[in-house]
């Protein structure tokens, strides 16, 4: 059983430059139920199906199942998903010895950036990018399975 | 696009003699939303996850992906499924130029037998089982994943 162990962050400020990746990402979920999310995406050429456990008590812990799958095959299962598809870049970035993922959305979710460290234990200690702002690990609002039914663009109004 | 058009009965009489190959399935659902559902399934020591679209206007046709997945895999995949589990012995029956599918179930659901022919279009013809009953094709109470939330045994209460 695979546990994905993540710290969660809001961006404010510019981070582009120091970005050693940036791939395009479309994803959609099968399902969103609580307990478990199904996700289809396709990044870079490769395509995935992947599934969530629930997060534990503080939301930094969730089991984690993937397989990749063939991109056309993901292209019908994409038609299959709930709400609207997620469009995001996402960027690479080095800091210390940890690697940031930092999520840029467009279409429905543009405005929102979110930054996410993996960890090896829930109180690794890690170095802060000067742009990295709020922590939202554990708000749901920020998963990207709520997005698809909630989109960024909305919650303003 | 795979599309699985088949029919489906309930069975009332003897069909066990006629069995030309028996399986224990253990199945569950990630998900069972109007529109797709996500099911993992062992089935004689291979294991597999299947999504399905929804079913056409008259139930017969539905959209199918399938993978095979390990089998140690899928044993944790079922522990985050939704719903009880569906256990029932498959067995396989030839008639004319069909095979018809014959699931007992057991468990929750023992009592409920049911019958599938796959065909190559909706209106193909097919030689009937003596033991053949009342046609229940796209009525969801017989899909194994409203079963896995409404479990047979519930049905006479």
């Amino acid at each position: 059983m695979a546990l994905e162990i993540e710290r969660k962050f809001l961006v404010n400020g510019e981070f582009r430059d120091e970005a050693v990746d940036a791939t395009r990402i479309v994803q959609g979920y099968l399902c969103s139920a609580p307990g478990r999310t199904v996700r289809i995406r396709t990044r870079g050429g490769r395509a995935y199906l992947t599934v969530k456990g629930s997060a534990g008590p503080e939301g930094f812990s969730r089991y984690e199942w993937e397989k990749e799958i063939p991109v056309d095959e993901a292209e019908e299962l994409l038609k299959l998903c709930e709400g609207a598809l997620i469009e995001k870049t996402r960027f690479i970035v080095k800091q210390g010895d940890h690697l940031f993922e930092v999520d840029e959305f467009s279409g429905e979710n543009a405005g929102l950036i979110i930054a996410e460290v993996e960890l090896k234990s829930e109180d690794e200690q890690f170095e802060r990018p000067a742009w990295l702002g709020e922590e939202v690990t554990g708000d749901h609002r920020y998963y990207n399975s709520f997005l698809s039914g909630n989109p960024y663009s909305g919650w303003r109004c």
